[in-house]
């Protein structure tokens, strides 16, 4: 029996509207006060107090030393894993289950992503299966990890915290450690997800925020690197804004760079939503409850929950279908999508993807059973207007 | 005996006022209206109808059939390069005369910038000294035309219109054809530039428009690609835009690509900016004609201006030094800004730079000589209140 007018029935009870979106961005704070101020003073460009301002916010925020924001993610993180070391054909670590930018990334630096399982318990790399796998393909070399198989080098690791839940950071910084690989975190989604007191993205050498339109925090477009090592922190800076070397008026460039500056415009809103970002959090947190209580009596499905001693930013709010009625997804889908209700499958596993799919690549069934289970349902903060 | 106390005082004769930037932007139409329109309806990201209205304007401003919002002019030179097929380890052929930004560009696809001198009469690609130079020593191959010397393809040239002055384009269109070169406008610089009744950025397959904040017009950050072929636009859209296919729900994403999008936020102000630009250039134009009277008794400088047949945008009002006094453009430089009149000598020449100075160039006089003599003035066009 189709369980999807049950589905619809549940998401409706919760949101309430006959129309919702998967995550749409709400601005009732100081967005329009800081954006105005940008253009009546004519400070709109890359440069801007409202720049210095969100990456000295970001830093303290997250508890990292340094903050640069860009232009958008995918390009923060091609940079990040650059100047990481990550060089062309070497291999880079990517989960099966993410979005598309993360493997793009890899690709923009020459290297290959090579991808791995995920832990049905994360919804992020499993780290046990993950050093298994190693021991099996790969050694130690001179300089670094290598690919038995490919004799490529595996420069880097880049865990996603998928829907803002943490990958299990101190077991693979303890990895990482051992197999001598750079860690990136691609923590994309999940600004405002923590791991005890340590937010994520300050576990691998650095990280790569988004604040695209459908993030907890938006600036239009954008991202972050945040970092604890200061020469990366310069470096990044320098190599975003064209390697230009301080003068009054001399137009000295150092090396090879690129203008991945955000513009102070969209630096302003983000100041301004990381002002709400406490709102946020507690609209989603108190969204994944009233889902939680809406689904009680469906034992066909459960809601994704965070782990103990983590603390997720629900970003994208995820219900799980039990095997059995796997087959029924897209009907699901189908179903609440036509009604008004907006949800969604998770990403195309990045290795059935045509540019992928010659890849190198662990078995992966517990992301090949996930990809099957999960549907995403409508999340945004102000589906709980008593909080937000 | 020193020009700089003259110079300087012709400069406030114009300006009349004690601090002026080099180009500011100015945001008295619609921009707050269009971007409070954008906070407000909540649709402030890569998805909104300013993004299309933008893109729409923008082709029917330049004549070109397609225009495709990007998130910087240098994102966009390096994807238009991708797709009229400049390969790794192909060479490019660039002005040595140029921000750096050109030969980034190209690098960021894998090929290698080949520098060419500058015509004294355009400051753009000296057509006729690089026909020379081809015949001198390219030779052509079943693909293309190559570079005798170092086995490489010469797959393409970017013409830059400095500071809103055009490249003699007719005379590089037929030599591109004569040696089979795609042409990739770079025309960050002359929106609101045109030869005859043709806008700069439609003679080649394609080209950039660049709105940085020192741009004639600003959207905070961004660029886009212009172009009269249809596929070519609409491949420069999917691999801006993750090249995801249409789908109400699922992420099938058909190759490596990028992430490039401008904000709605951003078009919107673009929107604004753009319906002014008609002040915006007869602003800068009266500009030019005062510093003409201005400096018209200071026979060692001479203002640059448009040459027959071509309307310039005079984005950056431009100086020349006469050889004489080349030696103290520096003293000028620091006598100008030190009073608060901001001035700037033109880019250091790319082959100079340290990750450049080993490519390929022909001689370059022309362009040396002019990096010596080039003193950019202030160029907003809000010097000239009565029009703007």
């Amino acid at each position: 029996m189709s369980i999807a007018p049950t589905v619809l029935d549940r998401i409706q009870r919760v949101t309430q509207a006959p129309k919702v979106a998967l995550h749409e961005p709400t601005f009732g704070g100081n967005e329009l006060k800081y954006v105005t101020e940008c253009i009546q003073t004519g400070w709109v460009s890359s440069v801007g107090e409202y720049v210095n301002r969100f990456e000295r916010e970001l830093a303290a925020y997250t508890g990292a030393a340094h903050a640069v924001v860009v232009s958008n993610g995918t390009s923060g993180l091609q940079v990040t894993l650059e100047l990481v070391g990550v060089r062309r054909d070497d291999e880079v670590l990517v989960p099966a289950l993410s979005f598309v930018a993360t493997a793009n990334a890899v690709r923009h630096c020459g290297a290959w992503p090579h991808f791995v399982d995920s832990d049905v318990c994360t919804l992020g790399i499993d780290v046990a299966k993950l050093e298994a796998y190693l021991r099996d393909i790969a050694e130690q070399r001179n300089d670094g990890c290598y690919n038995r198989r490919t004799g490529r080098r595996i420069a880097a690791v880049v865990p996603m915290h998928t829907f803002g839940h943490p990958v299990d950071m101190p077991a693979l910084v303890e990895l990482a450690e051992r197999h001598r690989l750079e860690i990136v975190e691609d923590a994309a989604e999940s600004l405002g997800s923590w791991i005890g007191d340590r937010h994520t993205g300050t576990f691998g050498r650095c990280a790569m925020l988004s604040f695209n339109g459908n993030k907890i925090v938006t600036t239009g477009g954008g991202g972050a690197i945040i970092t604890n090592d200061g020469a990366l922190a310069k470096r990044a800076k320098h190599v975003t804004t064209t390697a230009k070397q301080p003068h009054p008026w001399a137009f000295f460039h150092d090396e090879v760079a690129y203008n991945f500056r955000m513009p102070n415009l969209n630096a302003a809103m983000g100041c301004a939503q990381l002002e709400r970002i406490g709102q946020f959090l507690e609209a989603k947190r108190l969204l994944a409850s009233r889902y939680v209580d809406a689904f009680r009596d469906v034992p066909e499905v459960s809601m994704f929950l965070e782990r103990p001693g983590t603390q997720a930013n629900y970003w994208l709010q995820t219900l799980l279908l039990a095997p059995e009625v796997a087959a029924q997804r897209d009907e699901i889908l189908a179903t609440t999508n036509a009604a008004g209700q907006m949800t969604r499958p998770v990403w195309e596993l990045l290795y059935t993807l045509p540019m992928y799919s010659s890849c190198e690549r662990m078995a992966t069934p517990v992301a090949d059973d996930l990809a099957q289970r999960v549907v995403n349902l409508p999340s945004s903060p102000q589906l709980m207007p008593g909080v937000v």
